[in-house]
């Protein structure tokens, strides 16, 4: 079947766009209507308990809109100024295939920054209390999260930017590292600034220990306070979420499902403490008292404040993540380039510092952290790393195969254990090398020489797609996507698990 | 005299560079000696009135330091990925010259944004109030003032990346102009959102007047509030404080002296706020109560606080400048781009808008202004606009001379009317259509051909440049360059008569 050429762009989705701007705009200005006494005017059902959050839902679908539509505009300019590359996973793609812009995810996060900015009076200005409405803070101006708002902005714009500029110039693999952490600067300083909680609640078991042992300044509550420690782990976070994600790339959409699924399971948590439930739920999941709509009972005040804040970040995410997946879909007709990454774990980090809840985070990128510890023995040269370690395209059969690391000298003996171990575990697959063909001449092979019989000569590479395809068997690109979004998606609901489930018992269940 | 090659970058002052670092450090450590109780093993001088702002010079060096060695050093690959132009005002500039660099106010903007945000411990954190000191706010947490620094912070990474955005795909000319705003969005919504202030001053006599017509709801006060008025003036501001610069350019150097000039007259206006002033100096100039330390006696409380919160962009801002002139300065090894012009303009306009002193800002434009009303008949069509205005090139002489505008059909009336007058002025050079060769041989030329004897046929272009060039003759680049430097010099010290003299009389003394 051929192919459209990649350059005219997947077709949009037109009936859908059409249906969904009039829906934005309704979500968006229907908060506005009492503002400014329109009321009569517009018989629209009653405002919500966080108008806002409405008008937040409304900027989501434009994101969701604005991204399918920029995405094919921008293109062009991109292939045209040499931001570009070739998809080396399609028939003849790494010669002749043509030619797909790059770093695509710079035009998704200034659409999603520029809408981030124009939703600022929806939360932090007087209008909604003026209208008898509860946004953030009911009763005073919340300048306190208007400042976390601005801050985290901050913090992308600097996750932006220094992702395109990596992208542009190739920015080499040390001086990447770094960037994170100035991304996260703003972030940090300002939490700082601001009188920043360094205290880490602790296990109850923990806490008795430790009450027991009499330790010097204890006071017996399950709390501790990491001090400057708290701040070399809130260093650590972006740097995890942005390149985790980073190093679980290579084929089409892999990139973008990713944050797309994290940031929907970081909304779905958010959502549990809101007090937005519909009490014939909560009476059928046993909750205690239905009517005040409250899944969480213990979750009111300032928590229920800092997840809204988590959730005005999020819900946009989504659109522009599903925006931006529709053209990078199998066969993609654009790159996100590193920008994306960075952008998305950014906002993850920045919401989980700002909003206290990383230790929740951190349990949404099981996947991700299983593929970092997977391939940590290649990232940390235990054993070789070729410079590429996408899968390998098999151009007869159109299936994606394992791609394997051959290697040139026997890998150190840690790195032989962990591959011997691996292979039991079913993580890769070892090759090796063949009694010598002159075996029979009688001559002995001089003992110093590589491979002898039986050495390892190569593994397939130590990624969770290469896992996959090493377990599974080839696939089309599309179906191992596709099974790295649903081992996302399992990954959330074990995330949900363990929190709820062996949190609450670990913790004691009022977790704030 | 043989140039080096552009390429090579300018031989960077080491000795200076070398002494600023240490210098530089000092003044930022300074500051936070007492408040980490080490003053007794660093016998350094007592805390200055305002530790933030000197830690705020240290930052500016550094700056200037960081300005200076990052732009030879990303020159190259910016030269590689293309990024790039000839010097069009050198010997063999438009074909042979050697390739400069473009758009390097990216990395001097990036390096700005850095330091900015590791700067902002300094004013905002409860260390200066722990140790006795008195940052912004002395009693409670500037919360106010750091929501003011983070959203003029956004303005400034906005303009900055869309100017980035503009140089390298060379953004449509209609597709710029809305730059500056969207820059603005964030100034814009978080002074509406925090309850911006939209009330204007009058002039007393103004006010009088208005009172005695007896107006309903005035209340003889000489303030009118503009409402949403306001706002359109406020959108307007960031449009003309970067598009202004950006149209009085084109030779070495004239980008960039512009904004260290105002930059440095906007610090010197701000420190007159500051009770930073010895007692002889005051006593000598007269003012009343000098040991107060006041230069004008009615500053105090907020004004003094809006006006530091100016000094922290500012002064960093003229170190970025100065170093960036260094290697902008005749012969280039280093041109700007649209993105310096965007991120010192959105400066600009940050600071003013958000310290409230925007008429006054305007008063240090005057050249910009000038330049302006200079270009509008040819901004407008009023008189032809060639491609490019900027000054021509004498190759035998190596002077600039005033280019032209050739007229290729007779320019509209309105046009032909502002040319006379311009040249009455002396801001013109018209030429006139000799008097047809065939004349002797009796026939009439028909009278709808053009141009007819005496027709304007070209005009010089109208700009400062140009004007400066045909008033006083033709000159070397880096001498005009330093007459528009001269120039803006003298625009600043009529701003300040007009701002401190003219001002007061018609506004009355207390001016906040």
């Amino acid at each position: 079947m051929p192919e459209p050429a990649a350059q005219m762009g997947r077709p949009l989705p037109v009936l859908f766009i059409s249906t969904l701007i009039p829906i934005a705009l309704t979500l968006i200005v229907h908060p506005l209507i009492p503002v400014f006494g329109l009321s009569e005017y517009f018989p629209l059902p009653p405002q919500p308990t966080f108008p806002a959050l409405q008008a937040n839902v409304g900027f989501a679908l434009l994101a969701l809109v604005g991204t399918l539509l920029i995405v094919p505009k921008v293109g062009p300019a991109f292939i045209e100024k040499g931001i570009r590359g070739r998809d080396l996973l399609k028939p003849g793609g790494r010669t002749s295939g043509p030619w797909i812009p790059e770093c695509l995810g710079l035009p998704c996060a200034s659409l999603y920054l520029l809408l981030m900015m124009l939703f600022i009076p929806f939360p932090f200005s007087h209008i909604f209390q003026v209208a008898g409405n509860n946004g953030v803070g009911r009763e005073k101006f919340p300048i306190r999260e208007l400042t976390f708002y601005l801050t985290s902005l901050l913090s992308l714009f600097t996750a932006t930017m220094l992702g395109f500029i990596d992208d542009l110039f190739d920015i080499r693999w040390r001086h990447k590292l770094p960037i994170p952490l100035i991304a996260a600067v703003p972030t940090l300083l300002v939490y700082y600034a601001t009188g920043g909680w360094t205290w880490v609640v602790l296990p109850e078991s923990v806490g008795k220990l430790l009450c027991s042992l009499g330790l010097p300044g204890w006071t017996g509550a399950p709390v501790v306070n990491l001090h400057v420690f708290y701040y070399v782990y809130l260093v650590l976070l972006p740097t995890f979420t942005t390149n985790s994600i980073n190093i679980l790339a290579g084929i089409n959409g892999v990139e973008v499902i990713q944050p797309l699924i994290i940031a929907m399971s970081v909304t779905l948590n958010d959502l549990f403490f809101l007090p937005i439930w519909p009490e014939w739920l909560l009476a059928l999941l046993g909750v205690e008292n239905p009517a005040s709509g409250r899944m969480l009972p213990w979750a009111v005040g300032q928590v229920v404040t800092r997840h809204l804040m988590s959730l005005y970040f999020m819900i946009p995410l989504i659109g522009v993540c599903a925006g931006f997946l529709w053209h990078n879909w199998y066969p993609a007709r654009a790159f996100p380039g590193d920008t994306l990454c960075y952008f998305t774990g950014m906002a993850f980090s920045a919401v989980a510092i700002q909003g206290h809840f990383s230790k929740t985070m951190l349990l949404f990128f099981l996947p991700q952290i299983f593929n970092f510890l997977l391939s940590s023995p290649q990232l940390f040269r235990l054993v070789p790393c070729p410079r590429h370690r996408l899968p390998h395209f098999n151009e007869a059969t159109g299936l994606l195969e394992p791609s394997k690391a051959v290697f040139e000298r026997a890998p150190p003996l840690l790195g032989r254990i962990i591959l011997e171990a691996f292979q039991i575990l079913g993580l890769t697959r070892l090759e090796r090398a063949p009694p010598p063909a002159d075996s029979k001449s009688g001559e002995k092979t001089p003992s110093d020489s590589w491979p002898q019989d039986g050495d390892l000569i190569s593994a397939t590479n130590l990624t969770l797609l290469n896992v996959l395809l090493v377990r599974l068997g080839p696939m089309r690109e599309p179906t191992l996507c596709l099974l790295v979004g649903a081992g996302q998606v399992a990954g959330s609901a074990v995330a949900f698990a363990i929190r709820y489930g062996v949190g609450s018992l670990v913790y004691g269940g009022d977790r704030r």
